[in-house]
């Protein structure tokens, strides 16, 4: 098996983006399931390496790291030759290029994460925990994504013309 | 004049993470103000450079960008050999160094900026503004924020034993 280590639930969103950058870049990993239920993520030895206690936690031999995103570009430098190579930008695109995947990036992280994770919560976590669901914020959250996805929509139109409604918006179980 | 130049507010927390980014590393700029009240951060040529009709928007001779965390790595990587060196790591400290910066990063993003920002409106810019604050919010976040500074105590005590309270938090001024 490969040197590296990821440890979290991979049913969580935050997990999944680390593994499929893991997939997307062809390294060998091993998952380390950490069950949350019984609050493994809060015990003295998982924040030995995620002080927040939150998931995922990352390990490559010796370097121990934690934040999906901060990961995500972590895996793709170290591994640079390997799987999809255009993940940060395409090799030799240079410090621009890098710089306007990474302004999307961020956007993801600040507008497009905060609405879709509350829906991921509210409409697919909620019910299973057997939690009310929260009919005003999935409401809000729902029309704060749209805008966000037009945004998108917007700018895949005009950079690629012919390929927009890539991102075209189905419209959202009924809470 | 510089090439360089911020669109924006420096009223605003996220226009002066950039300014002060630009300010460490000895990058001349200009600074455009778009005044908010007016929604020129709204208006067409704003939005060609910020979809999201947000502050800051940034140039640098042809290229422009937003997000202002992305617009800082961007500054460190262009002028790296100008002003704090150190920022995204130490020269030579190679791809590690800049992962366990890069998690801090995002950590700031994702866990200390939404408590932290939504203080700074409620107890800052809603009364100027005129508008009624939140005691819930505030007391919500104030407690978000505790444990976000809290870990990172922990871990400036870890790091730099006897360098801890660096952070040592200050009471909040009553709502």
């Amino acid at each position: 098996m490969g040197s590296v280590t990821v440890y979290g639930p991979p049913i969580s969103p935050a997990v999944s983006r680390v593994l499929a950058c893991l997939l997307e870049k062809d390294v060998v990993f091993n998952l380390v399931n950490i069950d949350m239920s019984k609050a493994q993520h809060k015990s003295p030895d998982f924040l030995k390496i995620q002080p927040f206690g939150q998931v995922p936690a990352f390990q490559d031999e010796h370097t121990t790291l934690f934040e999906s995103r901060a990961i995500c570009r972590y895996i793709c430098d170290k591994y640079a030759d390997r799987g999809n190579r255009s993940l940060l930008g395409r090799r030799g695109g240079g410090l621009v290029e890098r710089a306007h995947v990474e302004q999307w990036l961020e956007a993801e992280g600040q507008s497009f994460n905060p609405p879709s994770s509350t829906l991921v919560f509210q409409l697919a976590f909620a019910p299973q925990m057997g939690l009310p669901q929260d009919p005003a914020a999935i409401l809000l959250n729902e029309g704060k994504l749209a805008k966000v996805l037009d945004v998108y929509e917007r700018r895949l139109q005009e950079q690629v013309p012919g390929r927009g409604r890539v991102l075209a918006r189905r419209p959202l179980p009924p809470p």
